[in-house]
């Protein structure tokens, strides 16, 4: 059986596409080289990495921005056996020293500007034998980590030429990515070859992402969260020209680079793009390259769907998670959607799509049977597939539990339209139960937010003696609005829009609402406060 | 491990597309339904196989056409773990007989027009125990198989509602093809499910044939050669519409069904489009709907591609064969060409194009050698991938001889330009060593089929005491210029285009050139009449 491995998917441009180009955001020049280059220097690090010591197995971690390197570590670490664990920048210090500690990260790859991150936790890991910075300076910066090494030094010196193994097991592992969950600690993905391989031809078909060699990319989810989505394989794969935006890339920064290199592809968040839009407004940049745009993590609003079409750029809605490497739906408008009226259009793309090609699914109730697909009845979203992760990393019960019959629970809650469109309405766990009638803290909060004083809003299901369960919302307000807006007029303005048994019991005002280190809300700490038990199904 | 089964391809467009339509011409009445009905059928079909007595491994025998049933075969029988076993309807006799017995087929659907065929050997068949006729007429018509039972009547009376197993191997057979060979027995290709899920995700892609659920597709490759090229499963994955033409299309008959079913996409090799494009110039069918074509089987003329672009049809070229699943190689026009002349992108299009992602291979010289990629170095493109065979069917010489050192030895002879593009030049043994230097007998064939007068032409390479071989032309005039053109004029033609040293030694006109059941040339019997050996490398 020939293998499913990323040494197909790194070796296919290096030599159909040798001299298309890849941009990085270097911390002091920009930095342009081909995937010729590329190659060159992914053969290179493997050596660097044999000269560590790495064996196949061991977990390589990575704290690192949208760059380069981190594009060579993409490479170079599966296609030498070894696991490669991008650790995610926003975590909490003490959430990255668990991870560290509990995946036995035996190196780290760290980025100049992130040192002190690693600096202020080093005492406290316990499995890493060498740090590694990377620069485009001359040296390394002073630090306390020890032993150090620089990766240019490291690159310079090493060995030209690499022949990467084809007998790897495909179904060893890749990489590993922590969840980023909102309760407990976070949880280990693995990903095997074959994982990688498959979710990345599915992404670039004409239904997905719809990814071909004339793309230029550009990659704005950062490669520390689920692998930017997946994306740099996809892209390296067919050949596409890349983009990296390097550290802490503002909006600005990201308009320049669509308008200098041309960027006709690039997945986002909606809050991304609406400060992308914000200063392209502003500061007329010349953003036409830009053919299709694929959104996640929240659904878009109405304005940012309109201004997208109003610039011809293709909105691709869609939803995923770290277990499933991470894509699991897309949402196209088609061609039998050209008549439909606007509001048609942005209404149906505010759904998550339709389940891609090669995941087997259901939504069940909380009687495990399929809910109706009317677009109503709401559901846990069960998905298996050849991409799903089977086990989380050294954690058998809660593999157990979140893998029972084979079926990952995502704890996700669906409706499904007449069509078989996903929307997702809420988390498991945070809808809300009143009366026997389920309300989503989701479309609550995005009423809320709808207000043109509140800056975030929060809804949680407090326990209620009669009704079981009722929502109350926490909102700051903005600035310039703060103590000028009574509770009374937050309800007030839902009163139109929900039914009144959906109005919250109660507002709650805050300077901020909690949110964890990845800028989610954080409900669990609200129901900590407020006393309140999390709703049950 | 999720395994990568057909079962996913079949259940998809039943759960998410289960009212787009399939159209069939069926031999009296033109048939519609839905991929709901057709999941339906196709669980009845499994019903039906099961109490044939078809077990996981037996072989199930075609002789169809391109319609519906034949479509619910492809996914029935390998859905139980069964092996689909598609005959060419266009082989002779004794071949039909060969492979009937040689893959041991179980039971054999035959479409009604073809029943005579299997009469004619029925005797001379040892393993088939059931014959089925498939018509859309009551009853079955007269016949002298026996025991025999009606395709509709069994669908009829079998148990609705099926379920498919989840747990085959994904390695385990689906479909066995035979190849056509110039030479030799016909030798048995095995496609896994896994090569047929692997096949019909990357022949999807942008960068190849660019295949999405807005499309409508129809079944031109015939589905008794190679599996229609793998179109029907990545077309039913995606939900496409899908249009089967039915028993011996003519060109007539493929207009009136893009025009009536706006169909979007199809295969074809030049010969069929150009006699398309003639009845759809007299005729003025209404052929807009058709955005893109791909090409296979030999290089398209450049008139061929000048009307597909004056319709705004998009041309992919493609290369593959009956052991690579089969698709190789694709070339797309890509938007860097934009500027291109018309000659540069004519001439770019007869190139077979990239090596579509997954495939690893080379192009090696007699010594082994690769050849320098400067689109003049001739030699034999070898392959190996996740949907390339891995032996012949109980051939375990010549599966070691083809498939050394892990490498598919294609005998295709190639040039690679500076880009990677693949130029198919010959056959191995095709290809004539004059005086050290190779001609190609394919452009030789190409150049002498340019002259008007001429309707076939075979080159041979002919044993030459001083030279080593001498190409040979072997040509059939069409008929109003038979007796009135002379080999002088024929080789006059050539001498400004080819180099004196290429121009045949001689000319031999003959009616009919021969060649093989599937329309191949037969150089074999060409070279056993004139006496001369092949050429060797």
């Amino acid at each position: 059986m020939y293998p499913l491995l990323i040494k197909s998917i790194l070796e296919r441009p290096a030599r159909l596409f040798p001299k298309k180009q890849i941009y990085s955001r270097d911390s002091s020049a920009p930095f342009r080289y081909t995937y010729g280059d590329m190659y060159q220097r992914v053969c290179r690090l493997a050596n660097v990495l044999e000269g560590l010591g790495i064996k196949e197995g061991d977990k390589v971690a990575t704290l690192a921005w949208n760059n380069h390197r981190h594009l060579e570590l993409y490479f170079a670490v599966p296609c030498i056996g070894a696991v490669l664990h991008a650790l995610n920048i926003r975590l909490f210090a003490d959430q990255l020293v668990y991870i560290i500690n509990h995946a036995e990260d035996k190196v780290i790859f760290i980025d100049e500007d992130v040192v002190p991150v690693i600096e202020g936790i080093k005492d406290r890991i316990k499995t890493l034998k060498q740090f590694i910075v990377m620069t485009d300076k001359d040296g390394i910066p002073e630090t306390t980590l020890s032993p150090v090494l620089s990766y240019e030094e490291l690159l310079a010196n090493a060995a030209a030429g690499y022949s990467f193994p084809d007998n790897l097991d495909e179904n060893s592992p890749a990489s590993i990515c922590y969840t980023t969950a909102t309760t407990g600690l976070p949880k280990g993905c693995v990903f095997s070859h074959r994982n990688i391989y498959l979710h990345s031809l599915v992404v670039a078909l004409p239904d997905v992402w719809n990814m071909s060699e004339e793309d230029t990319v550009m990659h704005i989810p950062p490669m520390f969260h689920v692998m930017a989505w997946g994306i740099p394989y996809a892209a390296t794969w067919l050949g596409a020209q890349q983009v990296f935006p390097g550290s802490r890339p503002d909006a600005r920064t990201l308009c320049e680079l669509i308008q200098n290199e041309k960027v006709t592809f690039a997945g986002a968040v909606p809050t991304v793009l609406e400060g992308m839009l914000d200063i392209q407004e502003k500061e007329q940049f010349d953003i036409s390259s830009l053919k299709r745009i694929d959104i996640g993590g929240q659904a878009p609003a109405f304005p940012l769907l309109e201004a997208l079409e109003g610039m011809e750029i293709r909105v691709i809605n869609g939803y995923g998670m770290t277990e499933s490497c991470p894509l699991l739906t897309a949402n196209v408008l088609g061609s039998r959607m050209e008549s439909w009226t606007r509001e048609q259009r942005y209404a149906h793309l505010l759904k998550q799509g339709l389940v891609i090609p090669g995941l087997d699914w259901k939504v069940v109730n909380a009687e495990g049977q399929e809910v109706k697909w009317d677009g109503k009845e709401i559901g846990q979203f069960l998905v298996r597939g050849p991409w799903i992760i089977e086990e989380y990393y050294k954690e058998p019960e809660k593999t157990a539990d979140s893998l029972r019959g084979g079926w990952l629970h995502t704890r996700d809650m669906v409706t499904v339209d007449e069509e078989g469109h996903i929307k997702l309405m809420d988390r498991l766990g945070d809808l809300i139960k009143s009366g026997g009638e389920w309300i989503s803290s989701i479309d609550l909060e995005d009423m809320i937010k709808g207000c043109p004083a509140v800056r975030e809003a929060a809804v949680i299901g407090v326990s209620h003696s009669y009704w079981g369960e009722r929502p109350v919302a926490f909102v700051s307000l903005k600035p310039e609005f703060k103590g000028k807006m009574t509770k009374e007029e937050i309800l007030d303005s839902l009163k139109d829009k929900v039914a009144k048994w959906q109005i919250p019991y109660d507002v709650v005002f805050m300077d901020d609402v909690p949110k964890t280190s990845v800028g989610k809300l954080d409900k669990k700490l609200l129901r900590e406060n407020s006393g309140a038990e999390p709703g049950k199904q």
